[in-house]
This record gives structure tokens, sequence and C-alpha cells, in this order.
């Protein structure tokens, strides 16, 4: 019998196991920009994210931060602790890059006096919309306290990436991350952690290893993506 | 001779005048929508926003919130404390309306169960975006405790301007302001409040008698200004 689909994304499918306390997550071979207006298959893709996310979130484990990831069981699957999803986009920049730059007319690549961090409203009918601390309480999306905590683990999150970047010659010029809270309230870390989801340039030549690739048409993305696996695995494995 | 020309905005003047102390303002007969694309000339418009301004400024003052005000010296020309504005146009909304509604797809005329309060960065070319604390801080438009005397300010005459508008049956919906560094590093309100800046809704008929009239080409603007200037008159004169 098949596994039940809980849920599907732009870039992995949810579906529920026979343990209550854990979901299969399995990683698509697509890649999506434009808020999904722009979508192409990509042979390799799911495959190598499953085993990024994956080495990650071991390795944010081990550092003390918690996630919602249990473990890979294949190539392109891994398990991981149901939650109740946050709608938040939650942004940390240490350099600018991206939408800030472009929307304030900051110089690009430049490294910020202080980690910035940004929530979006996940909501694609809205195109994912910028929103305060303000907004998020009279969306009713998080309290005051959660607000807080978010904030705060979204900032640790930060340095630690940023010391296991480094530490395979990438500056970790900005990511995306999600929370969700488990059924006791605890808000944990979520979703994924790839060069989809964050802007990676090599230390050394300051190009991108990430989604820009594909976001800029720079070239293959596989290569790319299979250059910062091979660092991890390198490195961590 | 001539007073010096110090700016020139979309509704007006900023001139210097022989008390470095004391700038003039005049008030122009100018409406601008859609951040100045839309612009026509409205005889009266600039008498009456001076006198509903000057009427709230004193107000404000009487219940202890001072302002760039000093005193009106006509009908459309007011003097006020020379400050450097601080670029930032500080939203705060009661109700849910305008683009607050729209982006988030909140349904608009809802009481909020709190006050919104929103940053937008004062920069036409940019078309105002909406920005957070963190923005602020990496723009070098405030330092941390510049935006708490900021925000708590703001919350303050959201308070006293609601006590006003109630007293003369109108529902504050939303308004801005902006606030500007006396030499001394002193946070003052500065800018104006009138119909331009305020969503203003009647008690009983929530019929718009405020800049909505001009936006949403509801009819002239000037008989609706002129009701909140003789309301205000009846009231407080």
């Amino acid at each position: 019998m098949e596994d039940m689909l809980l849920y599907e994304g732009k870039a992995k499918k949810l579906f529920k196991t026979d343990d209550p306390e854990q979901l299969r997550v399995e990683y698509l071979d697509q890649a999506t920009a434009l808020n999904g207006a722009r979508k192409d298959i990509v042979q390799g893709k799911g495959m190598l994210n499953n085993q990024i996310t994956a080495l990650i979130f071991e390795q944010l484990a081990q550092k003390g931060m918690s996630s919602h990831f249990i473990k890979k069981i294949s190539k392109h699957e891994q398990l991981v602790r149901p939650l109740a999803i946050i709608p938040l986009e939650v942004v940390i920049r240490n350099i600018s890059a991206g939408s800030f730059a472009k929307r304030l007319a900051f110089e690009e690549g430049v490294e910020l006096a202080q980690p910035i961090l940004e929530f979006y409203f996940k909501e694609d009918s809205l195109d994912d919309p910028l929103i305060n601390d303000d907004h998020v309480k009279i969306l009713e999306i998080a309290n005051e306290e959660e607000i807080k905590t978010i904030k705060d683990e979204a900032h640790k999150i930060n340095q630690l990436l940023i010391e296991i970047f480094r530490e395979i010659d990438l500056r970790l010029v900005d990511f995306k991350i999600e929370f969700g809270r488990c059924s006791d309230g605890t808000i944990l870390l979520a979703d994924e952690i790839t060069p989809d989801t964050c802007r990676l340039w090599d230390f050394k030549t300051n190009q991108p290893l990430d989604k820009d690739v594909y976001r800029k048409n720079l070239g293959e993305i596989v290569p790319v993506y299979q250059e910062v696996l091979t660092r991890l695995e390198k490195r961590f494995n």
C-alpha cells in the first residue's frame, strides 16, 4: 500500500507513514522560480538536495540545534517529525543580495553590519509579501513570545550555518528557513536547508553555488549542487 | 526680499525665515496620488489642510504632545521648527483599509485587535517600500533607541488622535506621520496631520472624509476637507 500524500510543494512531497510520529519527505527533480511561474524538471536535483539538507540538519543537531529531521532513508527521501508549519518564510541576510538589494537600492555584495532578519507571509496567492512583527501578530501567525523564539533561533541557526559553510569554503550570503509547531507547541526548525534556500558564494571566487545559477540562467544547476554536496561529504562524512 | 525655498514637496513648500529657529510652510492647492504620478490643482485645498493641521497640532500640544508646529500665520501658511526629517513614513492602522487590506488579503473595514504600526522608507524612487526594524537600522535611518522612541510616540499620538477625531464624529482608520530630529537629537513630530495623511470615516455613515475621495474618484475633495475643518472649528475653536 502506498503512503498517503499529505502535501505537495514546489520541491518536495510529504507522505504519511505507519508511524504517526514520522513523515516521509520525497525530494523532487524540480526547479522553480518567480514563485512557481517558471518550472523545470532537473534530473538529479531532488537527490542532491535531500542529501545536502540531511547533512546540514545532522551538523546542526551535533551543534545542539534540533530540527524536524529524523534520518535519511534513501538518496531522495528522508523521515521528519510531523509539525504544523508556521506560514512564515524567515530570511536572514549577512551580505546584501537579491530582493533586499533591489528593493532598497542597497549595493550588492556588501557585508551587512549586522544580520538582517525578515519575515515573509508564506502565501503564494499574495506573492509571499514582506511583513513586520505587528502583521505576524494580527494575522495570528505567531504571538509575541513565539516571534521572539523564532527570531532568536533563526539568529542562532545563522551563526551555526555560517560556521558549517565556512568549513567548506562557502560564504553564507542569506537563507530562508521555516519553522513548525510540535503537538506540545514547541517551535522547531523545519523544511530544508539547501542551495535552493540559501545563497552560497565560493570564498575565493565569489561565484554563486546556489539557485541563483537557475534564477539568472548562469548554467546547469546539477554540477553546482553536486559541488556543494561533494564539499559537505568530504568535510563531514 | 523673498524667503529662500528650502524644499518643495507634493503638498507644501518650505521656506527659510529671518529667524533660524523658524521655517515657513506654505500649503499648496495640489493633490497627488500614486506616488505623484497623478497630480491635480485643487483650489482651496492648501488653505484647508493648513488650518486643519494647525488645529490638530494645537490639540495635540494641549494634550502634552509637542510637534514642530509653532503657529499659523495665514490661511495657507504656518511657522514650524526646523528639523532634520527622518526618512520614514510611520503608519498606524486601527481599522483595516488601503494597502494593508490589499497586500495581506485582510478584510476591509475590520477593527484591528491592536493598532498596527508600519515603517515605509520615504524614498520616491523606490516607491516608499515597507521595511522592518532591521532595515531601518541597516539603512541608518534610526538606531534601536530612536526606533523605540518613534514607535512609542506614534502609539501615543494615535491614542490622542483617536480621541480628537471621536469628538468630531470621525473614526481614525489609519494615518501617516513623520518625525524629525532637533539640533540636540530630540525626536519631534513633524509634517502634517490632515485628510491627506489620515483615513477618516464618519462615525454614523462610515463615509470617507479624506483623500480616498480623490484616490477613488468619489467626488470633490474640497467640500469633504471643508467638512472636517468645520467640525474641528466648531468643537475646538
